[in-house]
């Protein structure tokens, strides 16, 4: 209750609902109510793409860490929608300190007529924090992927955000990143790759020169997230237009279409021409790569540059890939950093191409893209350093990396004492044989359960 | 063609489609298409939800019980839709009979311009219904469950629904419940908890003092109808204001968010003090246990009231579960009693205390309080009643368990005689022996089909 | 690149965005925002009928060929997008021809205030190519596949949809068809059934006299696909409005929900009564059979009709299951031809029986029954002859099916050298051996994997 209470003193003070004062209906008004609408479907959409980063992540990983993987992304989208309604908010949205940081608008104190916006950009920080979570599957420990997690959610993606969107310094000096290539994506990625280098790569990845594959438990329900993933985008993608706007919000659709259909065509084909396969994975992180390309310049580049960019997202993206996992030897198990990383850096500066306004093949030479490049390196060097701090402290102090035992048991077991799955044990199967409660709760029931299945296995056989 | 011929008749007379008038574009006329597209995408949501129990429900219990539970959702929407527009919109939402019951607007007659509210109504309806079949699965005779979801979606919960929402007594009294934590969701608990003490616990759950854990075969499906119940509920709560009202959806929205959030750090971290890890299935339940609770207040309260609200909802949901499963021996295999019964219960009494106007937190006295328990202890007694004499006809007539043989073999053989899944036999092996056909259909093919992979292990073995 | 660079020089003269002029708001500006906002929403639904198209299809078909399945989902969205951009939507829509074809607009030219209108009719482009990878499923070469897809998306459908929806000669003669029974689903169907005659049945399917089961083997999965599709569906018809019109879009979505519940209870009640159980695969398929019967006619028809509508779609659906499945022998592992076409023919002419304005049933006679029939007829006949070429070609030059050891080792290995699950191998198993990488790639690495798992079974099951 100790935490509780001083909340709840404060409680007595917030904001009570505005009263729906009935007001006259003008044509003003009504758009009014069309703009709220507009951004609140769209939060949704963005809200639904946590499901598709879960199953994405849960599925291109092994069984063992499944439920693991599933308890970070609602743990992150719990965590973020509270920690940035606290914090993060106020320092992306307050007034701005020198175009640095925002310092007031905590609680949303002073912004109750933004509620509607604050919730579209609460689920846009869940997304920032939660790619990390695919990149250090299967043996961070949990509760230091959650400091991580508050500390980005809180403080290091808020600042960004300011820097871009919240009127900072970026913003001031023109950068153009529409719908968060850079600001989220990116951001998120580089979290990853800081996370990763300290954590290093999963038992088993690379031995001597050898990399070896370790590959997904269930695809289709992968495949499910990226499709998901992809129907969020149109909400990820068309609410950060922040308004129902004919003259605006089609164009970010389509070029949000055709850009993912062309990552996949691109992605795919290379992968055939590169593998003599169309390889699964890969094709589907093409999907991803053409969202992410898209993203930054969505509503500045025609339906045609909206093409070639995913086109080329899809092939940077099976290069990038095959990069991270083969040379740099960088583990991540769902492509995270090639994803929102990699494609992250390439829509960015795509749109100091293609834009239609201020792009290089528009004939407005390079100074677009030259301030696309100073705001790609800012984040990059404000990201890398204070995640790396965070994450130095993190290791030096509880550590971040389970132990080769749990590693091995996978994280279901060792973090949640339990299995994603039971396997069905034949339909006419007469001796289920529960295990019995005693005083232990629900976890370490689990627990013996697990046992149980591992250690009698001819029990099992027997028992068909 | 008996059953069809009167309707048919009927048909004839039926409404014509309001032919669209030209009518001129006026600011009142744009608001008006306004809130219809806006009711109209929520029903969709709250649509949606059912999805979100199916997987829920699916996962959360054996692989050999997947296909009947599935069966019991999809024929639960559709009887829930078509009894809905025959007769339980006009008991909802006709004029009200002593403020008891409504007694026109059957088939939607003389309400024609009430469709899209119809179609928002009836998917709200069919979600009280589908609550039931989380908690009676595993071993409900599939007949007689449909038995008692005609009633539930006919009258027992239409009635419930007329005194909060259809003018009734309790809307008059002054009992506030917004989006349905008492009609909704603790109308359906209490008809599952009433159906659990007909039925009885699933075999081998409670063997003399141990209670046994029955783990669910998929927790990752159950995870993705999280989710997808989290999605829908915006839509549930949102289509409430059955306007897209700027000073009203936002909160909304914001609330929902934040309780959801809250619920999972509430359950997530009280499980942890409990049992020493975060338990995935408390936490995933705890997400749900913050909607139900915020949904009665949540255009009532401030955001941190809804913040305050989830955290207790999940503890509440951990303490419920455990006390229903332990103490109390009712056997509810996803824990439905305690999120939408408990949890709705608690949501209802926090308007009680945290609502910004007539709240006891806001120096407004107790006599909101008093309301709100006089409406929860209301519809207790109604549901508990009427669906105790439905369920007892039942029992005492076409029986509602299945036979031991049939729960143990289980229901995907029994009821459908199919299975949920089948097993891969390696992508080399050439022995798959589909069998012979005779003249059964479908349904007893699969028998033969499952009777085989069971009676053949080892044939499948050597066949590997 | 050479494809990519005369792309990109168009791209130079391609239309840039229209800018975001600053004009007066008044009720008509604010209506247009408002149309166009409900058609992106419908497309985003529509598009998201993809992922249930993927759930279903590889849901109820065999593990080995689940990621091939799911390529080809992902495959059909992208190419139709990109496709129908550049040329499909001016077949379409552009000047007619004689009622025959379009012959402009081709990459959008002078149509770039119609882009919201493409992005809503790309995705129904791709809808009717996917319906095709159902029913071709578990034998079919990726590359033949793909080549059927660009005709259909890029000539096929568009020219029927001319016909009816692009002022084309159907159109003229008052041919009814709202959003697609006949243009979308009948034209997938009969793509369908053309490529799987000149395919043959999957081996094992039928034996001399006997017709085998194949049974899917993952239901649950294809039940959230059903769930998707009919969430989908919402955006499908409601979308075909065009505007949110509160005197037509209610009745549209009442119609929906009510024919596709109707849909549910006419086919479990009646696999009921024809097999003593509610079969599954056949209600799952019963309300896609309910969605795809009521959209001809769901702006035309009242709520009775759609009920009636329904319960004989669900009906129709049995016997068309079990008449192709046992008589025609027409192999269709996931039943899309009995699906969207069968009941696409139903949906067509019930719009014959039960419009509200020249329905048979409302005293208007036979002619609007007669010219629903030769639309069917035409449609039939187009489709069936290009088809049937195209197939034709492919069969004779490229090849159309898989060889016999492809078609046993299962897709996901010969076309793609993965599998769509890695099975768990125990939480305590320390004997996780991956595969080396030598310099084979991704794809061929996931062969290894495969093999691996496949010769050594004995070793997977010491090791545990």
């Amino acid at each position: 209750m100790k935490k509780i209470i001083p909340l709840f003193l404060f409680s007595i003070l917030a904001f009570p609902m505005i009263a729906s004062a009935e007001t006259a209906v003008t044509a003003e008004s009504v758009l009014q109510s069309l703009d709220m609408a507009w951004i609140m479907i769209a939060a949704f959409l963005v809200f639904f793409m946590h499901a598709g980063f879960a199953m994405v992540e849960s599925g291109f990983t092994r069984s063992k860490n499944a439920l693991n993987i599933l308890m970070k992304n609602f743990m992150t989208m719990s965590i973020a929608s509270v920690l940035y309604f606290v914090v993060g908010y106020g320092i992306m949205f307050g007034t701005s300190g020198g175009g640095i940081i925002g310092i007031d608008g905590f609680l949303l104190s002073g912004q109750e007529d933004q509620i509607g916006f604050f919730v579209f950009q609460a689920v846009f920080a869940a997304t920032c924090a939660t790619i990390i979570s695919g990149a250090v599957a299967e043996r961070i420990k949990l509760g230091s992927y959650l400091l991580l997690t508050v500390v980005m959610t809180g403080f290091i993606y808020p600042v960004v955000g300011h820097w871009v969107w919240g009127g900072g310094w970026l913003s001031e000096l023109g950068f153009v990143d529409f719908a968060g290539s850079t600001v989220v994506h990116l951001t998120g990625a580089l979290g990853a790759i800081v996370a990763v280098m300290f954590l290093g790569p999963r038992l088993g990845k690379y031995s001597g020169k050898t990399v070896n594959v370790i590959p997904g438990h269930n695809i289709p329900l992968g495949a499910l997230g990226v499709f998901i993933l992809w129907f969020g985008w149109f909400g990820f993608n068309g609410g950060s237009t922040l308004a129902a706007d004919p003259s605006l919000v089609p164009s970010v659709i389509a070029t949000t279409l055709l850009s993912a259909s062309a990552g996949i065509i691109g992605s795919g084909f290379y992968s055939y021409a590169k593998f003599k396969r169309i390889d699964a994975s890969l094709t589907l992180n093409g999907a991803l790569a053409g969202l992410v390309g898209i993203t930054a310049g969505t509503a500045n580049v025609s339906l045609i540059g909206a093409i070639i960019i995913g086109l080329i997202a899809g092939v940077i993206l099976v290069e990038a890939v095959q990069f991270l996992d083969r040379i740099a030897r960088i583990d991540d198990p769902v492509g995270a950093i090639a994803v929102h990383g990699v494609c992250g850096i390439w829509g960015t500066l795509a749109v100091g191409f293609f834009s239609v306004e201020g792009g290089l093949f528009y004939g407005d030479g390079l100074s677009l893209l030259g301030i696309q490049a100073v705001g790609i390196l800012a984040v990059i060097a404000w990201t890398m350093l204070t995640t790396g701090i965070v994450v130095f402290i993190i290791k030096s102090t509880v550590g971040i990396r389970v132990s080769r035992q749990e590693e091995v048991s996978g994280l279901d077991f060792s973090e949640h004492g339990s299995t994603a799955y039971e396997s069905s044990r034949g339909i006419f199967n007469e001796n289920y044989n529960p295990r019995v409660d005693a005083d232990f709760g629900v976890g370490l029931l689990h627990r013996l359960d697990s046992l149980n299945n591992d250690q009698k296995p001819k029990k099992e056989r027997t028992a068909q």
